[in-house]
C-alpha cells in the first residue's frame, strides 16, 4: 500500500460541526481507504461522533482544541482570538508542520483564507491566493477560479489563475491538457476589460505547458462547459457563482410548484420521478461541493458550511485527490516554467 | 385620446430585418393602440411588410435609407459608415429632432449605443450610459443594470445607476418607491469592492426620493427578487445576465432529455404539458426583451437581435411605456435633486 493521505480535519467547522464533519470523514474514508485523519476540536464532542464510526476512529487521532471559529466572526477577529488555539487554525498548521497533506474545514471563509496566508504564507512567485470551485456543465464539471478570494486581479495574476486552475482540472476532471478560457464580455477581441484583454493576449503568445488557452468565454459559456478552466477575478466569479445558483434554484421552485398544481401534474411527476431524481443528482451541489485554496504553501479545502455529511465526504475526497496527486508540485513547477519564459507575466 | 407615443424604429436591425420588426410592431400596435411609427430602412422591403398589417401601415411613415448597420459591424465602422445614412442613425435621430419620443433597434448593440452617445449625449449630470433590462425573480420581475454599456463604476456612477433604475421600475413594475440592491459578494458591510461599500455609504446617508435603498444583494438573490433594482457595473452585471441565462438553458436540456428517455418520461411530459408550458412562460425571454438605454438625452431601447416578431413587439411596448410615462423626466428631476443634496456624489 502507498503512503496514507493525511488529512487534518477542523472538525468544529460548518453549520452542525462534529456530526457533519465526523460522518463526513468516515464516508470519505470508506470512499479512499488510504486516508488517515487528525481531527482537531473538542475531543468530547469528537468522540461522541468517532463511536459511530469505528473504521473512521481506526484511522484518526483527536487533538483537543477548545476553541472553534465562529460562522460569523470577522477573519480579523477569528485570527485574533483563534490564532494557535483554535481547531481551524491548528488544522492548517498541521500541514504547515508537514503533519498532514491537506487541510479541510467547513468553517467560515474568510477566517480561514485569512489563517491559510498567514500560516501557510503565499507560494514563491504567487501574488494573491484564489478560491477555485467545480461547476457543473452540460459537459461535465468544469473548474471555475477565482470564485471569491481576492477582488480585481492584474493580467499577470490572471495568467496565474489559468496555471493553478488548469493544475487543479488535469487532476478532478482527468484531462491532460485542460482547455482554459477567460471570461469576458463577449467573444470578439474588440470587447472588455484590459486587463483581460493583455491577459488574453500573454496565453495567446506565450503558450504554458499543459494548459490550452482557447480565448474568451461569455457568462453562458461557463454552463455549456466551452472550456475545462474559467477564470476570472474573485468579484465578478462570485456573482457568476451565486447568480447560477441562484437560477437553478428559482427553476427548481417553478418546477415543484408546477408539478404539485393538480392531480395530473402530480401523476406525471410520479411517472417520471427517475426522470426528476436524475436531473436533481445533475444539479446536486453536494456532488461538487469544496473549494481549493490555490496560491498558498500548502492545499486548503473550504467545504461548504451548509453541507451535509455527503455533502462534506465530497470534500474530503477532492482534498484527498489533490494531495494524492501533488497539485502542489504541479503547480510550482508549471509556475517556474512560465515565469521563466514570460517574465513580465510575473509580477 | 391623448397625443400617441411616436416610435421609431430600426425596421433593418437584427437577425431578420423587416420581416420581423415590422411583423413585431403590429403586434405592439395591437396592445398599445396609441401607437404611431416612423420606419427607417429599405422602403420596397418595409412596404413588402407592411402590406400585411394594414392597421400599422396606416399609422406609419415609411422613412427610405438604404444603408444598415450588419450585426458585427464594430461601433466605429457602424459610426463611420452609417451616420447620418443607416436606418439605426436615422431612428436615434428622429428622437433628437423631437420626431420620435422612443427609438427601437434590434441591431447590434455595441453600434447602436456608439450611435445613442454621438447623437443624442449625454444627459447633465450623468457621465456613463448604462443598459438596463428585465429579470424574472421567483417575485415577479426586477430591473437590472448595468447589463453591459459601461465597464467599472465609481461610487457617484453606482448612484446615478441607482436612481436610472428606479425611474425605469416604478414605470415598468408599477412600484411607487421600489427597493434597490448593490450587487456584492456578501451581505456583511465588511466584503467587497471599495467602490461598491462607498456607494453604499452615499445611498444609506442621503436618502434619494423614490427609491429605498436595501443594502447589499448577492447573486443569488437576484433571481428570489430580493430588490426591484440591483445595481451592478457592466462588466458583472453582463456576466451576472449571461450565467443566467446559460443556466436556465443548461436545465432546459436536462430536462428535456430526461424527458424524452423512456415511454414512461415521454408518457409524463404529455400530461404535465400544461405546467411544462406555464415553467418555459416564467423563463420565455421575450417576455423580458428590451434593453433600455440610460443616461442618454433621450429613450432608446435594444431589442435582442435573434427574438422573433412576439419578442421584438415585447421591446417596441417596453419603449412606449418608458416614453408615455416620462422616463426622462423623472431621472432628470431625481438626478438634480440628488445632486444638489450630495454635491460630493455628482462627480
Amino acid at each position: 500500500m502507498a503512503q496514507p493521505v493525511r488529512i487534518a480535519l477542523d472538525a468544529m467547522g460548518g453549520d452542525f460541526g462534529p456530526a457533519v464533519t465526523i460522518a463526513g470523514a468516515a464516508t470519505a474514508l470508506a470512499r479512499r481507504p488510504e486516508s488517515s485523519f487528525l481531527l482537531f476540536g473538542d475531543e468530547t464532542m469528537i468522540r461522541a461522533e468517532l463511536g459511530k464510526h469505528p473504521a473512521l476512529a481506526a484511522r484518526a487521532e483527536v487533538r483537543h482544541s477548545a476553541v472553534a471559529v465562529r460562522m460569523d466572526d470577522r477573519p480579523s477577529v477569528a485570527l485574533r482570538q483563534g490564532r494557535r488555539v483554535s481547531s481551524m487554525w491548528m488544522a492548517i498548521e498541521a500541514v504547515k508542520k508537514g503533519e498532514a497533506d491537506v487541510a479541510v474545514s467547513a468553517g467560515n471563509t474568510g477566517a480561514l483564507m485569512a489563517m491559510a496566508k498567514v500560516c501557510l504564507r503565499m507560494m514563491a512567485g504567487i501574488d494573491r491566493p484564489a478560491i477555485a470551485g467545480l461547476w457543473p456543465t452540460l459537459r461535465g464539471r468544469s473548474v471555475v477560479l477565482d470564485i471569491g478570494a481576492s477582488i480585481g486581479a492584474t493580467p499577470a495574476h490572471l495568467v496565474d489563475l489559468a496555471i493553478m486552475g488548469a493544475a487543479m482540472a488535469r487532476i478532478v476532471l482527468g484531462v491532460e491538457t485542460p482547455t482554459v478560457g477567460l471570461l469576458n464580455v463577449g467573444e470578439e477581441e474588440i470587447k472588455g476589460v484590459e486587463d483581460v484583454k493583455e491577459a488574453s493576449r500573454l496565453l495567446r503568445e506565450t503558450p504554458i505547458p499543459g494548459l490550452a488557452y482557447i480565448g474568451f468565454v461569455e457568462g453562458n459559456g461557463i454552463g455549456q462547459g466551452v472550456a475545462d478552466v474559467v477564470v476570472t477575478e474573485g468579484f465578478t466569479g462570485n456573482i457568476a457563482l451565486k447568480t447560477a445558483e441562484g437560477t437553478a434554484r428559482q427553476i427548481r421552485t417553478y418546477l415543484r410548484d408546477a408539478m404539485s398544481r393538480n392531480w395530473l401534474s402530480k401523476l406525471a411527476y410520479i411517472l417520471a420521478r427517475g426522470a426528476f431524481e436524475e436531473i436533481k443528482g445533475k444539479m446536486d451541489t453536494r456532488t461538487i461541493n469544496g473549494g481549493v485554496f490555490l496560491g498558498l504553501e500548502g492545499v486548503v479545502i473550504k467545504s461548504h458550511g451548509g453541507e451535509d455529511a455527503i455533502g462534506f465526504a465530497h470534500a474530503v475526497v477532492l482534498g484527498y485527490d489533490m494531495a494524492r496527486s501533488g497539485l502542489m508540485t504541479q503547480i510550482r513547477e508549471t509556475v517556474a516554467i512560465a515565469h521563466r519564459s514570460a517574465p513580465e507575466a510575473a509580477q
